[in-house]
C-alpha cells in the first residue's frame, strides 16, 4: 500500500520523524515509536513514527513528513512512497546494555554513535544512553573508544606539521578569553594552532562570539586549512564545521537536565582535538565554587583522567588548575571582551593584567611542552615585540574581517554605572550574577552589550566609585537590567 | 513583546510545546527545551520551547502551538499571546538526584508524577526519570510512593462494597483470556469485582480487545460505576478511564527500549488497582523462557515484592505462578478468545480445558483470600448450573453487547491449516512466532483474525493432521502469513 506525502513544514532538528493516522498505521501493525522504512523509487530511509489519533492531524492515506525525511529522500509534497515495518536500530541492544551496567566494546560504541550522527535515534532512545552513561560510569577503555568513534563520524582535518597545539578552558568563568590571546603569540612563535571554539549557550559569549567582532567565524573545513597554511592559526566557530558532531547531540540532551557526565566532558572536549590532529593539548580548568568544577579535589581527579586519557590517545596532554572564583578580564559580553584583547596585543596600558597574566603562562606552558624554548621570557617578546598584535592582525584578514583597532569596535550604546555603596575592599564578584546581567543587557546576540569590571576582588573601592558599567544596545534592555538587579542583589561585595 | 499564534495542527501526543523563530528566541534570550510562560489573557501556561532555525519552519513574530497548547489556552490561529522565560518545572531537581542515585521522598515523588500527568515534561526528562528508576533501583519505600502518588493523580472509583476484588496476569502468553472466564463466576457469587484491562499492544489481543467481541469497553468512570453497581462486576478497557494517567506515560518511554524496571511494573499494577479501591488482588505470573519472567527464580523474587507493597498498601495480595511457555486457551486474537471464554461458560464441549482449568484454581483461591466457602465446588457448581454465563449475559448486556452465542462470533473467512509434517508428540509450541504470525493474520485490528490450536505440548499428532489453522479476514494477509511464516519456522515443534 502507498501512502501520499503531506510536507509538515517543519524540521525535527534531529530525529527522522514521520507522522501516520492511527488507522494505517493499525494496517502496517505500526506502533508509536516504530520504525518503519519509507521508499521512493530506489531511495529508502529508516525513520521514527508518530502515530496521529485522528485525522485532523493526519488524515487517512497520507503520511506527514518533517524536513529532515523530505530532504532525505528528496521528496514533494503529495509525492506517493511506499512504507513497511523496519527493525530498530541495532544501537537500542547496546544501549539497554549499558542501561544494564555493562561495559561496551568498540564496535557497540562504534553503531550506537553511527546511528547518533544519522538521526536514527528518537530522543528518548539518545537520552537513554546518556542517562546510561551517567549513572553506569564509562571506563577509561569506553571513553577512548567513545572519543575516536565521536571523531570518526565527523569531519578531520588532516595537517602535515607537528606540532600541532591546540588548548581548552572548562567553561562557565565569565571572560577568560585567553584563546584570542594565545594563538596569536603560539602561531607568531612558528608553531600551529587550529582552534575551534563555542558560542555562548547560557554565559554572555563564547570565544566564537568575540572574535565575531574583529572577523568572520564560519567557514568549511578547506578554507580553514587555507587559514592555517597561511597564518599558522585560526580562531573559528566549531558549530560551522561537521567534527564530532554526535559530541552536540549529547550534549543537547545532557543540557535538559543540566548533568555532566565526567567520561563524556572527557569524550567531547577530547574528540573535538582529534578531529583537528592536535597532538600537544593544554586544558585549563578553573575552580570556582559555582562552576562546573567546585574544589581542588575534583579539578585533581579531572586532571589525572584527562592526563590518562591523553596518554591512551597519545596526545600530549597537560592539565593547569587556575582560579575562577571571578571574572577573567574586564569585559564581559563579546565586543567588551575583543576590546580586552586587542589592548592585550597592542600593550595598551588600559588592558588587564590578569587576562594578560594567565595568558603569559599558559603560553610559556604550551611552550615548554612542544618543547620551545625561552619560556616566559620568550612569550614576554613576542608580545612586547609587537609580533603577536602583528599575528592576530593577519589572522583577522585570513578570516575576512576588518577590525584591528580597539577603538573601532562599537561598544553598547547605553551604560548603567554601578557605584561602592561604601568604602572598603571588594571581596566577591559573584560571576553568575554578573554573565546573568550581562545576558539580560542583551549579550551574546547585541555584541556591544556586557559589564566592562574596573575593579577585581581584592582591590579597594572607595564609596561612590565606579565598581563596573552595564552596557547595552538598547534603553529597553537597559531598564530590563535594572529589574534584575533588584531581585539578584549581590552581584559584587565590598567589606 | 506579543507573537501571533500559528497553529501547527499537530498534537504532540503529550508534552507541551510552542515553536520560535531562532531570532525571536535570541530576543528573549530563549534556548532549545527551556520553559516559556505563554500568556493570553488571564490564561497562562507553562510550555516546551523549540527553535525552528530557519523561517521557513517558523517566521519570525510567529509562535507555532501545538493542539495541546492551543487547547489548553483557548487559542485561535492568529491570535496574539505575550511570552516570557520560565522556570524549569520543580520536578527537573529531583529527577536528577534520582539520577545521582539519592533516595526521593513523598513530596519529591509526587511532584515528579504531577508533573508527569499535566505533560510538563519533555520526552527527554521524563526518559531521564524512568532511566533513573531503571538503573537506581527504587526502594519499596519509593514504590509504595510512587504508586499512591500514581493512584491520586487521576480519577478513582469509590466503592461502598467490602471486599472487592481484582486480579492481574503478567503479561505475554498468548490466550489467556483467564478475566473474562473469572469476573462472572465472582460476581455470580456475590462479590464485587470491577475489572479494568488492558488492550494489546504488541500481543495478538488484549482483554480489552476480546471483550469488545461482545460488548463495549469504552466507558466514563460514572458508568463503570453504574455496571458495577448493578452486576457486581464489568469488564472495561483501563485506557477509556484516566485511572493512574502517569503510568501510561512512563509505560510509553520503557516501550522505546523495551525495558521493565521492577519497581515501575509493580507500581503500574497496583495504582490501577489501588484507583479502583480494590481490597482483595490476585496477582498470576507465568513462567515463560522468553517471557516477562523467565524462570522461578524471578517468579519467587517477584512474588515477594508484589506481597511486601501489598502488605504496605494494606491490601490483601496473593501471588499464583503458573506456567506460560505454551499458549493459555485454543483461540487467540480477539474473536477466537472470546468464542473459547463463552464456550467455557456455556459448558460447550469444544470449550479449551487447560483455560477452564487454570480459571477454576485462580477463582477457589480467590474465594479462599475473600473467605467465601465451598473452594473448587462452588466454582465448579457456579459454572455447571449455567449462573456464571448467566452473570456474564448480565454484564454483557450492561456493557451494550448483544452477542451470547459463540456461534454467532465472526471468525476470519480465510483460513490456513497447518498440517503435521510427521507423527509424534507435540514438544513445543513458540509463543512469540504464535503471537507474531496471529498479528500478521490482522489481530487485533482485525477482530476475527488470529490462530486456533488443535493440540497443546504433550499432544500426540499423526502425520497430515491439523496442529493449527491461522485466520485472517483478508486474502492479502494470509499471503503475508504465509510469507512471514518462511522467515519464521519453528511455530510448533514436534518429535
Amino acid at each position: 500500500m502507498k501512502l501520499k506525502i503531506k510536507d509538515m513544514d517543519i524540521a525535527t532538528g534531529g530525529p527522522l520523524v514521520a507522522v501516520l493516522n492511527i488507522k494505517d498505521a493499525m494496517k502496517f501493525d505500526i506502533h508509536h515509536l516504530d520504525r518503519i522504512k519509507i521508499k521512493k523509487g530506489k531511495r529508502v530511509e529508516t525513520v521514527v513514527a508518530d502515530i496521529a489519533e485522528n485525522s485532523k492531524a493526519m488524515p487517512e492515506g497520507r503520511i506527514g513528513m518533517y524536513k529532515e525525511v523530505i530532504a532525505s529522500l528528496k521528496l514533494k509534497n503529495n509525492d506517493k512512497v511506499s512504507i513497511m515495518l523496519a527493525r530498530k536500530p541495532l544501537s537500542i541492544e547496546f544501549i539497554r546494555k549499558k542501561l544494564d551496567g555493562k561495559a561496551l566494546n568498540k564496535k557497540e560504541i562504534d553503531q550506537i554513535v553511527w546511528d547518533i550522527v544519522h538521526n536514527k535515534l528518537s530522543e528518548s532512545e539518545l537520552t537513554f544512553f546518556v542517562a546510561a552513561c551517567y549513572t553506569n560510569l564509562m571506563s577509561i577503555d569506553e571513553t577512548i573508544m567513545l572519543t575516536k568513534a565521536m571523531a570518526r563520524h565527523g569531519d578531520t582535518l588532516k595537517l602535515d606539521k607537528y606540532p600541532v597545539i591546540d588548548k581548552h578552558s572548562i567553561g562557565g568563568i565569565p571572560g577568560n578569553r585567553t584563546t584570542m590571546v594565545l594563538v596569536p603569540i603560539i602561531a607568531a612563535a612558528g608553531l600551529t594552532m587550529p582552534k575551534t571554539s563555542s558560542r555562548s549557550i547560557t554565559s554572555p559569549a563564547g570565544t566564537a562570539d568575540a572574535m565575531e567582532v574583529l572577523a568572520k567565524v564560519s567557514f568549511p573545513i578547506n578554507k580553514m586549512k587555507e587559514i592555517i597554511m597561511r597564518t599558522n592559526g585560526c580562531i573559528v566557530w566549531g558549530g560551522s564545521l561537521n567534527l564530532a558532531p554526535a559530541d552536540d547531540k549529547i550534549i543537547g540532551v545532557e543540557r535538559t537536565l543540566e548533568i555532566d557526565a565526567e567520561s563524556q566532558l572527557l569524550a567531547s572536549i577530547m574528540a573535538k582535538k582529534y578531529s583537528v590532529s592536535s597532538t600537544h593539548i593544554l586544558i585549563d580548568i578553573p575552580i570556582a565554587n559555582g562552576g562546573k568544577v567546585k574544589n581542588k579535589e575534583e579539578a585533581l581527579k579531572l586532571k589525572q583522567a584527562f592526563e590518562e586519557v591523553g596518554k591512551r590517545l597519545r596526545k600530549h596532554v597537560k592539565v593547569m588548575i587556575t582560579d575562577g572564583k571571578q571574572p577573567i578580564g574586564n569585559g564581559i559580553g563579546p565586543a567588551l571582551e575583543a576590546r580586552d584583547v586587542l589592548w592585550v596585543l597592542r600593550r595598551d596600558k588600559r588592558r588587564p593584567f590578569d587576562l594578560e597574566k594567565k595568558c603569559i603562562a599558559m603560553a610559556a606552558e604550551i611552550f615548554r611542552m612542544a618543547e620551545v624554548k625561552g619560556g616566559k621570557n620568550k612569550v614576554m617578546e613576542i608580545l612586547d615585540s609587537g609580533k603577536a598584535y602583528k599575528k592576530m592582525k593577519e589572522i583577522i584578514k585570513a578570516q575576512d574581517g576588518k577590525i584591528f583597532d580597539p577603538g573601532s569596535i562599537k561598544i553598547g550604546r547605553f551604560g548603567l554605572d554601578i557605584k561602592a555603596g561604601k568604602s572598603g575592599v571588594l571581596r566577591r564578584i559573584d560571576n553568575k550574577i554578573i554573565a546573568r546581567l550581562a545576558r539580560v543587557a542583551g549579550a551574546p546576540a547585541d555584541k556591544g552589550a556586557g559589564i566592562y569590571l574596573y575593579k577585581h576582588v581584592n582591590d579597594k573601592a572607595k564609596k561612590g566609585e565606579n565598581l563596573f558599567t552595564i552596557y547595552s544596545e538598547s534603553k529597553h534592555k537597559l531598564r530590563f537590567v535594572k529589574e534584575a538587579m533588584e531581585k539578584l542583589p549581590g552581584a559584587v561585595a565590598i567589606k
